[in-house]
């Protein structure tokens, strides 16, 4: 059993330990919540000050040019490419992971006559589910999905193309992308990966795995800022070939002609719809730039650690009480979090929480931990521990006001 | 011809002046260009940094509670509403005017069954173009683009959904919105507006005309800021018939509840789509809030008076200088901007820029100057002419680095 000296040596010999005061992190606060929503870099207050101050507020029109607003969403795709395996110009800040994933389908349905279903699985996160059932009604084509252990199964010539998240956001669980891709592209169909969960917390390597679209969100590992812009990939080799159906100004191949037919851009920008929104933008490049200063193998190793300690403390000081891991075991099936079932899960994140430690709650009974090597101690996983043992033994969680279900998050 | 006395006394008779000082504009500037950017208000500078301070660094995740940032969209929304004639809960903040746009489009779609044609004008802005043909392809639906002196003869029962933009972005011609919308109806049309150029502008009242859907931008009249978030509109009659094909999340009716079934939400919050740009969104809060504080008819009438009185000083000290007027010289007719035709007009922006007067250029020979009057003076628009004047006199445009085409904007 790991002892408090011990978590202390490991911070001690922690070489990304001072990435922590990167961070405005409230004194007292262990924040397991960054799966969601990372925190405040402190470089992002002040970029975001001078882009209101002197970006917008004395640069005005002119800073579309002067401040490089116009080339932010390629030039903040470049770097996200660097985490994710992809070249530079196979990946473009836009829209929400949500609208850059119907772009995906849509391009892949398209590239794909004949084919007319979209596939899936049960447990993917709800807003994938749903924009295929959107994009189906609308185009007349079909989608399905299935239990994870029936998708291989299901590929075959009608398959289009194949979405899923690589990271899953309940139990963290990984996919392997490049097996699933190679067999999905073995039945003539199309992927198109979520890496909502995965980008700036697990290995991915889109180029190696031959993937063909990708999208994923900015808020999370990549401390972008709450609603941060998503990002889209879509190689090259289908670059040309994809087409853009959500063809808004700033895809085509030159908005300022003001053309009357749209022409795409010939590359990613096609992928660009209207105008971004630039303070949200700004705010997501401080996030990436900050994440890329770190050793990004390192990164990973002391997130295996960190969720490595956190698992044992739960199965040591936790025992009896209730709990279950619901993530795997092993560190390289497991993403950027921890969860735990327990039947009455709600109150005791409740709880939890108002011990200063900040996790979230996925119904009907998983207790989510985010585990952000970037700014999190391996003391904060002491602490947190510490705080549930307290919060279970003194029954906090069956106080009335920890079980009203008011959150949304 | 009015003196620089007389000016100097309209100023002093103007009861809306002391907005200016509420806005960050760099000293000796004229902008007129806040029909592309609206400037900076102080209040927002602020806003954005406790947003960010408080709301992110501090409050993290609770914040989509605890600083209302999950209601922000419907909120905003509603504000908005009272600048267009829309009741509260017809009005949705999210994504762009591009993306709105599609959600509308493909609903008018879907609601008007044998009917497969969508229907615009020759001259309206590209993107509104652009989206109708992505969506066209996609669905295997038909667009078409016609003169607007044809757009009446050519409604017929294949119309499923006319869209125009309500202010001309080149010329600030205004359309006859409720006429235009009785006889798209007569024929069996939706109506789907778009308002970019409209709202916080010109009156609109989209009850009392009936429109089915209407789209506008957020960072023009609005001052929300470079790429704020866009609204939507969607007449309470049609909202639960409406489909929201854009699918995501947080339209979902319940999106908490992890569904795997996309379920509606039963209002407009169906058009919500992905996760907000939270700090774009606070922004165009502001700028939204500070505008509801003046009097919108005071602020049409003075924006009239300062477009007369650009027009006259124009008319009368530019007179052999090769300007035209392109917008339309009666007030009711003519929208938030004025334009001048010149045949060297890049150039001669160019040069004006140069001496501090920021307009705007739309190929191939459109000056534009917008005149926003919460922010602008008399002595604005008088000192805008006086510098265009020296610009000509001196022939300033003619030098090289005025003839150089990089502008984006």
């Amino acid at each position: 059993m790991t002892t408090p000296a011990q978590v202390q040596a490991m911070d001690e010999a922690d070489a990304l330990a001072g990435f922590r005061e990167r961070f405005h992190l409230p004194r007292g606060l262990v924040y397991l919540d960054g799966n969601s929503l990372g925190p405040l870099p402190i470089r992002t207050q002040e970029r975001i000050a001078r882009v209101a101050a002197q970006e917008w507020g004395d640069g005005l029109i002119n800073s579309w040019e002067s401040a490089g607003w116009i080339d932010a969403p390629s030039r903040i795709g470049d770097k996200i490419a660097r985490l994710i395996g992809a070249g530079s110009g196979e990946v473009l800040v836009a829209d929400s992971t949500s609208i850059n994933l119907f772009k995906c389908l849509a391009a892949a349905l398209a590239m794909q006559p004949g084919r007319t279903v979209m596939l899936s699985e049960s447990g993917n996160f709800p807003t994938d589910l749903y924009m295929m059932q959107g994009l189906a009604g609308l185009t007349g084509t079909r989608y399905e999905v299935v239990p994870a252990d029936r998708l291989l199964g299901r590929l075959d010539e009608s398959i289009a193309v194949l979405t899923l998240t690589h990271v899953n956001y309940r139990s963290a669980a990984i996919h392997d992308l490049a097996a699933i891709t190679r067999a999905a592209h073995d039945a003539g169909a199309l992927v198109a990966w979520d890496l909502s969960h995965s980008v700036g917390s697990v290995p991915v390597d889109l180029e190696s795995a031959g993937v063909d679209f990708a999208v994923g969100c900015g808020y999370k590992f990549l401390n972008g800022g709450p609603g941060a812009p998503a990002f889209v990939y879509v190689a090259r080799r289908h670059q040309a070939l994809a087409p853009a159906v959500l063809s808004g100004w700033l895809g085509h191949r030159e908005p300022f002609a003001f053309d009357e037919t749209y022409q795409p851009d010939p590359g990613i920008g096609r992928f660009r719809c209207g105008t971004p929104p630039i303070l949200s933008l700004m705010a997501l490049e401080e996030g990436v730039d900050l994440l890329l200063e770190a050793d990004q193998a390192a990164l990973r190793r002391k997130q295996s650690a960190l969720s490595r300690l956190f698992i044992e403390l739960v199965d040591s000081h936790c025992e009896g009480l209730g709990f279950t891991l619901a993530s795997p075991r092993e560190d390289e099936r497991r993403g950027g979090h921890v969860s735990l079932r327990h039947p009455h899960g709600f109150a005791i994140m409740q709880a939890l929480k108002a011990r200063g430690v900040i996790g979230d709650f996925r119904g009907p009974d998983i207790l989510r931990f985010g585990i952000a090597p970037l700014y999190l101690s391996f003391g904060d996983m002491y602490e947190a521990v510490t705080r549930l043992v307290n919060v279970m033994r003194e029954a906090e969680w069956r106080r009335p006001e920890f079980n009203r279900r008011a959150s949304v998050t």
